[in-house]
């Protein structure tokens, strides 16, 4: 089951995206359908008002998470192969709401970076409240999986230890297009930069698990529906390339996962889209 | 002036904490009311319902602000005197409101954690819309002052690169109990732990001043009404000191500043405390 959140002319709704036809869920956006305790079977049974697939316009997944957090160095392959130890303990660090887009939305280039680079990533989506959560509850408190590109200007990244600055800048982080629920483990993820292929992993390969995280951060703060981890990115990033390589004005990103579909982005100028922010169909 | 949120028996209210009565804003909480485009005049003018001081039972400041900045290293002296020099750029860092708690509320310790500490702080809260600003557009949109202790599990946060897992805890982060405005500079910031002063500096003593930080961060994100900015601490944390000094059970910790009031928080037991959480009076 795929589900989403689309910009109608009338405001964003919560969607079941079926083959032929975007049916609505009865809710404002994802985040808001994902707080219902029955919203499995009522995305099941929802028999709403239809769109046409091909004319959809697909919001950012969850508009307003109440957290975004992200995860640092997490494929085992490529933390191997650059010498480093497994690490303990997940990296992590936050996003704000703010930065999230659409999967097919402009990605803002932030003004004053010269180094905004790619980082393909698969999206944990919560579907339960959860504090403390044992392996198996925090499992049950995955609603499902998405395509996330934590685009980062590195240059703002490393201006400090702390690396917030680089990660959340407005309208920079695509999350989408679909919620996948209940179709089995995620794949192959890629990112291409113009048509180059620069980064190709097995989901499966991940250091901490999606319920190896949510159990992990269950122990620092509840999480609670429609919040978001971003899982972390394989190798294949262009700070790390010899030469390093950026994105540039109109730069073409694809994101891929396989079983979860694939994000198209051009980046922009920051200045160069009028709204809407926020509450106007972000 | 000073405006609060307090906790009354239909749920939350914003009020103006006058010197014989709290007068209602007509509003759920600061928050809600600083989105007003008017609300420093509505603040003077507002006639409400009253209640008596003594009897107040003040909410988080901010029980839902969009984002929570906070920021490293920040004091002059402090940076100075452990032979460092002073950065070109803030060290930021994030705070989810889950971890936010009011003026006498308790603090929980985290589980997990055996090296609790403090961090007094001069917080600064946002009262307009504000992205790419200069500094007198920054100055402007600062709304007033509060207090901050930016409780820090210090094993949690060096446990990997980033410090968002040791300074995210649920309900560890006193905010409050007022936002002083136009009320002239804030002063002496201190902290006491059972009765000792463990810090003591001058605000005035910041690298990076509210108005800095506030034209900082709106280059990378869009700063609003109620968002919060935790401007950094001063010498004198437990984990500096020789041996270490952390919060135990039971703990008072009383963090003051000059002209914005005091907090006065014990600490308890994760798990110790039954509800409320975030949207029932948090």
């Amino acid at each position: 089951m795929k589900l989403a959140t689309i910009r109608t002319t009338t405001g964003t709704a919560a969607v079941r995206v079926d083959p032929d036809a975007a049916v609505e869920l009865g809710a404002a956006d994802l985040g808001e359908f994902l707080a219902r305790p029955d919203w499995q079977a009522a995305a099941g049974a929802a028999d709403g008002p239809r769109h046409d697939l091909a004319g959809l316009d697909y919001a950012t997944l969850v508009p307003r998470p109440e957290k975004v957090f992200c995860v640092g160095l997490n494929y085992r392959t490529h933390i191997l192969e650059m010498g480093r130890e497994l690490p303990e303990y997940p990296t992590l660090f936050a996003k704000f709401a703010r930065a999230l887009v659409g999967a097919y939305d402009p990605v803002e280039l932030p003004a004053g970076s010269e180094q905004v680079d790619w980082e393909a990533e698969l999206g944990v989506v919560i579907g339960a409240e959860v504090r403390h959560a044992d392996a198996k509850q925090a499992a049950a408190a995955i609603a499902g999986y998405t395509v996330v590109n934590d685009v980062t200007a590195r240059d703002f990244q490393y201006r400090s230890v702390e690396w917030l600055q680089g990660k959340t800048f407005e309208r920079s982080t695509p999350v989408g297009p679909w919620l996948v629920v209940d179709e089995g483990a995620p794949g192959e993820i890629s990112c291409e930069v113009d048509g180059d292929v620069v980064q190709k992993a097995d989901t499966a390969d991940l250091v901490f698990s999606p319920a190896d995280l949510v159990a992990y951060i269950s122990q620092v703060i509840t999480l609670v529906p429609g919040d978001i981890i971003a899982t972390g990115t394989p190798g294949g990033v262009g700070h790390a390339r010899k030469p390093p390589r950026y994105l540039a004005e109109g730069s073409t990103l694809v994101t891929r996962i396989e079983g979860l579909g694939e994000q198209r982005n051009t980046t922009v100028a920051t200045g160069s889209l009028a709204g809407p922010g926020l509450g106007t169909g972000h």
